[in-house]
C-alpha cells in the first residue's frame, strides 16, 4: 500500500499552535505508526474546485488512502483507528464508549468552545461582544465543569488512551491562553498528558515544518 | 436480548417537532426494525444524578443495551447501525463515507445552525441579535450552499439512504419554519424525502405519544 495522503494548509491561522483540524489526523497517524504524505494547500486553495472535490465544504483536512477519499477530521480519525491497533479498545463495549467520547468532543464540547472563538476572533471588534461573553463563558464553564467531574482523577476518559481522548484533548486545546482551562486542574493536567505523548509531539513538529506559506497580509484574523 | 432502553424527555422544547436529539436514535431504531423501550424524564430530571450517571452532560438521549450505556446521539446511531443492516453500506469504502457524512452533519453543519438557534431563541431578546443575524445567516448559507452543490440531483448524499443522511436530515430540520431551507430546493426535497420514510413517521409518532409532561410555566423558551 502506498502512503495515505493528508491534505493540510501550508499556512497557520493560529501561529503554529496546531489547532487546525488536520492536527487531529496527524496525531492519530503518529499514534498508530502509519507513515503518511502531506499535500499542502496555499492560502485560498481550499475553496478551489480541486480541493472541493476532496472536501465539498472547502476545509481541511482531507485524507486519501487506496482510492478512498474522506473529509471530516472525526471520520478520518475513526477510519484510521478502526484499521490499526492503538486508538480503540478491542472489546465491543469499550470500543463503543471510546467512539461516544469522539462524538462528545465534536458535538457536545467543541460547539460551545467554537462559539467563544467566533466571539473573540471573528466578532472581536463588534460592540456587543463584551456583553455577550459572560453568557458564552457560562456555557463553556457548564460543559467543562461536567467534563471535569466525569474525568475525576482518571488519566483518560475511559480506561486507556483512545481516539476519544485524542479528539477531546485537541478540542480543549482551543481554549489556548484564555486561562479558562486552568480553572479545572484535572482538565489542564489531562491536556498536558495528551500533549506529552510522543506521537503528539511528532505530529506538531511535522505540522510546523510544513508551514512554509502565509495568509495575505490583509487577512483580518 | 431484552429491548434496549432509550432515555428521552416527556416534554418538548419544540412543540413536538421532533428536533430533540433522541429523535435521531428513534429514527435509526425504526429504520433497522429494532424494538425498544423508552424511559421518560420529567422536566429537570436530566440534571439529576440518576441521569448524569447515564450522560455526564445531563442531556438526552441515553441508550442502554445489554449492560452497555451510551450517550451522544451520533455515537448511539453509529452503534445501532453497526450491529444491524440498513443504515451503513456493506463495502468498506462506502461505510467510511457514510460515517463521514454523520460527522459532517454533527460537526460541520449543525454548529452553524445551532448558532442561529441560540441567537433566535436564547438571545432572541438581546439588543444585538438583529445586528448579528446577517453574519450568522451568511455562515448558514455558506454551508447550505456547499451541501446543496454536493447533493445535486441525487436522492441521498452517497448512494443509498444511510445513517449519514439520517443525521443530516435531522440537522437540517432545525431550520424549521425559518424559510431558509426553501431557498435550496434540492435540500428541501432531501429533507422531505427523509420525513416521508415510514421509519421517520413511526419514530415521530411514538415520540409525540410520549409527551405527557411539560416544562414549568415560567420556563423562558
Amino acid at each position: 500500500m502506498t502512503n495515505p495522503i493528508l491534505t493540510a494548509y501550508n499556512w497557520s491561522p493560529d501561529k503554529g499552535a496546531g489547532l487546525v483540524r488536520d492536527m487531529r489526523v496527524r496525531w492519530a497517524l503518529e499514534e498508530v505508526g502509519q507513515p503518511y504524505d502531506v499535500r499542502h494547500l496555499n492560502w485560498g486553495e481550499q475553496k478551489k474546485p480541486a480541493h472541493r472535490a476532496r472536501n465539498p465544504f472547502g476545509q481541511v483536512p482531507a485524507y486519501e488512502e487506496d482510492g478512498l477519499t474522506l473529509f471530516e477530521s472525526g471520520a478520518i480519525v475513526l477510519h484510521i483507528a478502526e484499521g490499526r491497533p492503538g486508538l480503540l479498545p478491542e472489546d465491543k463495549a469499550g470500543r463503543a464508549r471510546a467512539i461516544q467520547w469522539m462524538f462528545a468532543a465534536l458535538n457536545t464540547v467543541e460547539p460551545v468552545l467554537w462559539e467563544r472563538v467566533i466571539a473573540k476572533v471573528i466578532e472581536g471588534d463588534k460592540p456587543w461582544t463584551k456583553d455577550r461573553l459572560p453568557a458564552i463563558d457560562a456555557r463553556v464553564h457548564e460543559r467543562l465543569g461536567e467534563l471535569s467531574v466525569r474525568l475525576g482523577d482518571a488519566p483518560w476518559l475511559d480506561g486507556a488512551f483512545s481516539a476519544g481522548d485524542l479528539l477531546m484533548v485537541q478540542v480543549l486545546r482551543m481554549l489556548g491562553t484564555s486561562g479558562i482551562l486552568e480553572t479545572y486542574p484535572n482538565l489542564a493536567d489531562y491536556v498536558a498528558r495528551g500533549e506529552a505523548r510522543p506521537a503528539f509531539g511528532r505530529a506538531l513538529e511535522r505540522l510546523r515544518a510544513g508551514l512554509t506559506g502565509a495568509p495575505p497580509a490583509d487577512w483580518p484574523y
